[in-house]
């Protein structure tokens, strides 16, 4: 059958372009954890050759005309249509630039992190206000090429970049809920807040990471296709089958570096719960941004900072570490709860993340429309700062310059954070249905029907359905505020213990 | 200038195929390094993809008329003219083998790599026969395809892959004049051997990796642009610009894992000196084996197990790992100078090694001309053993199921492991006319003349000299067996202490 051969042809490319995409993930995993300090420009040299390599090999003319004869088999059906599918999108969005936009956009935003970091440094936004209207002028291009192929509001071009299906029209509303929700609560939480001692010892690194790699065991990982490892900012990389997360450690708190492992194990093991069958096709990836950070998100928050899990680590660290009276179940829990009004989001509690992204996401999308210039941008932050999280800001290093996203070119990605927040608390209600039991396996520290569920609701699908399909399918409910909200009042409001 | 493009077209791709090799040198690393047990898999596909893309790029059909175009215009001269002569090889080899060749190579070499590991470990050669019929006939195949192409002999054309221009005729009657000299010498080495002890207390790996960067940063290795690790089999290995070493450690013999440290670290200081400016291209790249070999082993064995150097080893082991009388210089000479009559190729000392590589290369040639059976390889492992090295092989584990080599289909590779002694000692002389001072230098650790001769002679001059020339240019000769005997008598029959 010529279509079967048509389908096998772009099977096999889209096989070669992932396994290029895995080499580039171990590179990058290499980059961050073992480089060389004098060896950054070999490294940027194989990273661009291999991604050039592999953007060659997607827009190559005859991919085009493969994946117009597929779809137009109508025996190509089912989750084979729906990976053609897939590998169209990805071909019409790599055929939506000019390669000379590429290159510009590669050398803009490049200048860009370098200017941001020298100007954080600084704390110095004039420096970096050239460099910020160059990246304002590539997205809005690049939205408006995306816009055109896509038939998407230019917005809604750039969050589909991220995640598939997203559109701004239906989070909008759920933010001025948010917006309107939150700060009330922030206040109370914060006059709940509980006392919590830190530790009495400091605690080496390695020692760290023994324990931190018996309980990412516990809740899942599977280390024989995995590993721990160390780095500045820590993340969830590698390749399909080879799943790497990285942390950093301090001494004299165990718990933060321990949190952060758990939020990246919650991604590995999205990862890690792929369909095989599936392991090089488009249909085989996660199904975008909001939905992994509703898996780390889940992991780290609903579960790990549950006190049911909190008193089972509460015997694991004083058996790894002995006795210290910061282990105590009611000290991790008051830790592990502690609300505050401080300016960097990536420090920031559950209660006042959103309200950080939403401001992140109003300025931007006034920046992106010319609503808001770039001269203004260091008051209206300050502003908003005031009125959403009640914070003075000091300077613009604790304000418009703390993110990397921007300076390189990221924009539409922030919203990602608190929708993947909201599909956490949502797919958390439905976890607890189905395992009536789950809070005695979480004190046990057994993580395996809970994983169980979640690999067959959200991992082993892949990206065979699509965004809103996937919320609704998994949570019998469209994206919403409110079940987020009834977690946050729980946990910090009525401080129930549950 | 139409030339000028074509030359810079060429680059161009030679350029991605050394950055898609520095890609693999690098995956290559992370799999003895890094890879969880169960990521073989996907590790080996991205490994077979990275290779079958670059094989596609160098057998492109244009690739072909650009290089006789380079090569028919006058005005490609020099350095520039070489290069392209190194590409026309590469070129050349790498289409000599129809596809359907190569896959069969890979099959059944990584059958007999299989067979091997299984048919060494319960000490079975019958077992591994097939396979071993199979890749000798894979072997004779592949010689007489480049033979056909390069103009060669057959087994030239396996030699010419290892080490280009090496030729079986210029080293026939050297390791005749070998095999006659150096029995004599093991015996009256072993007569000569000093006592010796073993350390008191064990020492971690950990420890020893601290101490061995000391003495790597000492003897050269720039640690911005190299790291060392451990793994199962040393080795140098990385990428351009970033080069990396392993080692394994023996907590009771601190010493055996420094020597293998300061072997590897030999191959990585040729690496790291190889010229910049031709970074990407083959003019660029070391010469050979016979060559790297040449590095490894002056580094270790001429410099390294020099009394001088192991009177500053000395301090520097008391000073990292506390007092031992097996720190103390005349121990490590003695331990360090030890000769043995022992099976094992690559736990033979100097003296004998070069007897383990003749019989091999013997008995390859044998096979290789069907001059020998498959059927009768342990009888004459077993004769050779016992006439040329005075040893009684007890079984096939200990004989001819020892090396991996042919197992991999490697054939043509052995002498090179010899002529890279010779070419060491043959460069020693010469460094030692050129710094009067050398064994003082080395006494107090100081290596920088010693490298920067060695980068000025050998290392920066990359492949723009052919072997011959570079042996003739370096040495002031041709290669030959004497500077290898002399150092042998000097150092193991006289023990003279320089």
């Amino acid at each position: 059958m010529p279509d079967n051969q048509t389908l096998s042809q772009l099977k096999r490319r889209f096989e070669r372009l992932s396994r290029i995409d895995d080499a580039l993930g171990i590179l990058h995993w290499d980059q961050a954890v073992n480089l060389p300090s004098g060896s950054s420009e070999a490294r940027a040299d194989q990273l661009a050759e291999l991604s050039q390599l592999s953007h060659e090999i997607l827009v190559a003319t005859e991919i085009g005309s493969l994946i117009e004869n597929a779809l137009a088999d109508a025996s190509v059906a089912g989750i084979e249509r729906t990976n053609v599918e897939l590998m169209k999108r990805s071909y019409v969005r790599a055929t939506a630039l000019e390669p000379d936009f590429v290159a510009r956009k590669a050398r803009v935003c490049s200048l860009a992190e370098l200017a941001w970091r020298s100007a954080r440094a600084e704390n110095n936004f004039a420096a970096f206000k050239p460099n910020l209207r160059e990246v304002l002028d590539i997205a809005r291009t690049e939205a408006k090429a995306y816009s055109a192929k896509l038939y998407l509001k230019p917005y809604d071009a750039l969050l589909d970049q991220f995640q598939p299906g997203l559109r701004e029209s239906s989070f909008i509303d759920l933010f001025d809920v948010l917006e309107r929700e939150l700060p009330d609560r922030v206040e109370q939480a914060i006059a709940n807040n509980l006392p919590f001692q830190g530790q009495q010892k400091a605690i080496s690194a390695t020692e760290q990471a023994e324990a931190f790699k018996t309980v990412m065991g516990r809740v899942g990982f599977d280390f024989t296709k995995g590993r721990l490892d160390q780095s500045t900012h820590p993340f969830c990389g590698g390749a399909s089958g080879d799943h790497r997360i990285t942390s950093r450690y301090d001494e004299m708190d165990v718990s933060k570096g321990l949190m952060g492992v758990l939020h990246e194990t919650g991604h590995a093991l999205y990862e890690m719960g792929l369909p095989t069958e599936w392991r090089g096709q488009p249909v085989g990836e996660s199904l975008g941004i909001v939905v992994h950070e509703s898996q780390s998100l889940l992991t780290e928050m609903q579960l790990c900072r549950s006190p049911a899990f909190l008193s089972y680590l509460s015997g694991m660290l004083a058996s790894a570490f002995g006795q210290d009276p910061a282990w105590e179940t009611k000290n991790l829990i008051a830790q592990s709860t502690h609300v505050s009004r401080q300016p960097i989001r990536v420090d920031a509690d559950e209660v006042t993340y959103p309200l950080h992204v939403i401001l992140r996401y109003r300025l931007e999308r006034a920046l992106f429309d010319d609503d808001l210039s770039v001269d203004d941008l260091p008051a209206a932050w300050h502003d908003m700062a005031r009125n959403m999280l009640g914070i003075d800001v000091a300077t613009d290093r604790e304000g418009c310059l703390q993110d990397i996203h921007w300076p390189e070119g990221i924009f539409g990605y922030f919203p990602c954070y608190t929708l993947g927040a909201l599909l956490a608390a949502q797919l958390f209600d439905k976890l607890k249905e189905a395992i009536v039991d789950l809070n005695r396996q979480i004190a046990s520290g057994d993580f395996a029907e809970a994983i169980s569920w979640l690999r067959s609701t959200i991992h082993q699908r892949g990206s065979t359905l699509g965004y809103d399909t996937m919320v609704k399918s998994s949570t019998d409910n469209e994206l919403g505020p409110h079940a987020f909200l009834a977690h946050i009042d729980r946990r910090y409001i009525d401080r129930i213990e549950e």
